[in-house]
């Protein structure tokens, strides 16, 4: 068996003195992860179904509904469990329940939204930087009519950000910089000493309501509210002629954060495998490697497939069910997660030692948007003990034999299986 | 039923005031063991059968292969569950886990080996020592051609331990004691102002590599590092007309730590039933009274039947588990299992307000080491709910009605059951 093959390797670095200094002060998961992580050849592939978990239409639960027969005979093989993202009856955003699942403590790291987007738009972004989300909207008579100015064409986005950095160039601080994104979205990252990113969003967040300024929410803001307000009258002088996006919004404010890299705690060679901008971009931002991966299913695979001798862990990344979940649309959820199970043959193929298969939170199709629930987590691994879960739904994976637990300890959890972690302490 | 009748006794106890003040700093289970632990008649057993868990040779565990009338008899009468020592996927060494069995987070007080082989070898240890645990070697050329130098007979041991001792003496400072242990081991202890023990091993780990000097962490560290490195150099010279063991390595340097004492934690009066120096090494550090007991099986089970009248806590600790996994030898471990399964009754006879069966740790033949995966736990009181688990295996006690939890919560709960606990606030 493949762990017996390898107990060579971790024996040896067993054998390695381990160094952790007596003291008081309580050990995280991060400095039992610096200490106790290994590199090994062992490959771990965690595939996320975003917003997998769902609850029943007709008594059963998207998943429950969808014919899975894959995830099935996968959750027969290993065992099965639940996991909370953040606390019992906390909904988390895509971020803290994400950071929960590669070893981050979402109570300790915050990310505002913006610094992902922008990350995930290849933005670069500095130490100081302060980055936002950004809207083009529809301004008439002083009130935002619509949000999203009609969901322009991409291109048209592309346009009025050049238009817009082009009339904003000539002056250098702050400097503002706009990076077109889909639609009506862009994000904005402003350049000057003093940065700070305790701001309200200034967005009224629904139509028909007054434009919204940015307000500091400590004495260190000040400056930064007073730079975005400034841009977001100067896009409203700039854009006077046109016809349908002639005004901004602003949200998600941040700053470059501070987060310890995952290579440097857990010394694997990490790799994303997702196509949206935000996923890509947390992932960069503790250092994994994000390949451009293109929009279809498929893709996912193709580029794993590519990139698997270069890597020991694997984030791959699949956004259909959540969609789905956010649209409140059942049947498409239960059609998403019929079609990533057909894929989960191309995974296997690739013999991980340890395969994951999880969500980051779970979007009922009935509540159309993010929840509290936990998320059905199943391991494969030649030292994962089986449990009698045969079928891979939220109430089986309840039942099976890693309990509940925080999304938090999944990360120990797949470095355990894969032998990644030496023994702590003697 | 005996709770009932206990009940008296522990109103009384309640009604006296809970002095714990007021503050935001958050409290942990050793405020709460001070504040709220009474003294009472009833008795705690608890058996840790080292390294139980395993993993699945034909489809069953060592435990599920091994008969075990008595064990699946006291699953049904009592109600289950599976530990944590440390974390999902952290695998514990002997000394973490058993702190953490004992009610000491093992993230906050990490110990030393050389402090736990100190105290099982009866070697005196005061505040300001610094002891290490010690191999003879065998020297050649600038090269450790064996560690063990051949697995010398522990009387030749004792031997050179004693030439040491004496041609030491005349230096009172540092003063440098060896106590001989097994064939080719032995425990070293410093004893001089200013010693610090944050040192690399002086170890090379692996035979035909040169000499490894001890080096220190930090700079406190730095005389205790010329200390013991001079010493190496010492016992070089002392021992050069030695045909085999004519050097040292020493590692897992350790000062004695700084830990509160069960007693004064929790009220107990423990005893350790223990008959490896390590587990009653660690037992005396926190306060246990250790008993010498012999090396049979059967030997546990006299000297708690001698003792059971004058301690109210009892840590029985039984290692041939542990041993046959770390040998790889599924067999062996399932008779190791049989063999204590028959000595049960003798506990049971004792009748004993609690009686918890569980582990330290696991470790599995399939790995022939120690593991990550959690403990079966069994409780057996009158206050216990029993739960559907009729046998006594990690899969069915996953699904106990404990449920999954972390080691260190095994204290409160076997003192919650024994009602030693005064109810917690008003």
């Amino acid at each position: 068996m493949d762990f017996i093959r390898r107990g060579g390797t971790r024996q040896a670095a067993f054998d390695r003195a381990v160094a952790l200094p007596y003291s008081g002060s309580m050990l995280t998961w991060e400095d039992l992860a610096k200490d106790l992580s290994i590199q090994t050849e062992s490959k771990i592939v965690l595939l996320v179904i975003d917003g997998l978990g769902g609850l029943p239409l007709r008594g059963k639960t998207e998943l429950e509904t969808a014919e899975t027969t894959n995830l099935d005979r996968l959750a027969m093989r290993g065992c099965c469990g639940v996991t909370d993202p953040v606390l019992m009856g906390i909904t988390p955003g895509s971020g803290p329940a994400h950071l929960a699942l590669f070893g981050y403590d979402p109570l300790r790291y915050r990310l505002g939204r913006g610094i992902l987007e922008a990350l995930g738009s290849d933005v670069e972004v500095r130490q100081g930087d302060l980055v936002a989300r950004g809207n083009f909207a529809t301004l008439r008579d002083g009130l935002i009519v619509d949000r999203r100015a009609g969901r322009i064409a991409t291109e048209e986005c592309a346009r009025l950000c050049a238009v817009l950095n082009a009339a904003l160039a000539a002056r250098k601080d702050p400097e503002v910089t706009l990076t077109p994104g889909k639609e009506h979205r862009f994000v904005a990252r402003f350049r000057t000493a003093g940065l700070s990113d305790a701001l309200t969003d200034a967005d009224p967040q629904k139509d028909h309501k007054p434009l919204v300024k940015a307000q500091a929410l400590d004495a260190a803001s000040a400056k930064a509210a007073a730079v975005v307000n400034a841009f977001l009258d100067d896009v409203i002088k700039i854009l006077a002629a046109e016809p349908v996006a002639n005004a901004a919004l602003l949200r998600g404010f941040s700053a470059q954060p501070s987060i310890p890299l995952m290579p440097d705690l857990t010394k694997l060679r990490p790799a994303a495998i997702a196509n949206y901008p935000m996923y890509k971009g947390l992932a960069k931002l503790i250092g994994m490697t994000a390949y451009k991966v293109g929009q279809e299913t498929e893709d996912l695979f193709t580029t794993i497939e590519a990139h698997y001798a270069e890597h020991d862990f694997f984030y791959v990344h699949y956004k259909k069910t959540d969609a789905a979940g956010e649209d409140g649309n059942f049947e498409a959820k239960v059609r998403a997660i019929e079609e990533i199970d057909a894929f989960l043959p191309r995974l296997e193929a690739l013999k991980p030692d340890v395969l994951v298969v999880t969500a980051d939170h779970s979007t009922p199709a009935l509540m159309a948007g993010h929840s509290f629930h936990p998320n059905p987590f199943l391991l494969v691994a030649p030292t994962a003990l089986p449990d009698e879960t045969g079928v891979f739904t939220e109430r089986e994976c309840a039942g099976g034999l890693l309990g509940r637990f925080p999304s938090l300890r999944a990360m120990p959890l797949m470095l355990g299986h894969a032998g990644k972690l030496k023994k702590f302490g003697a």
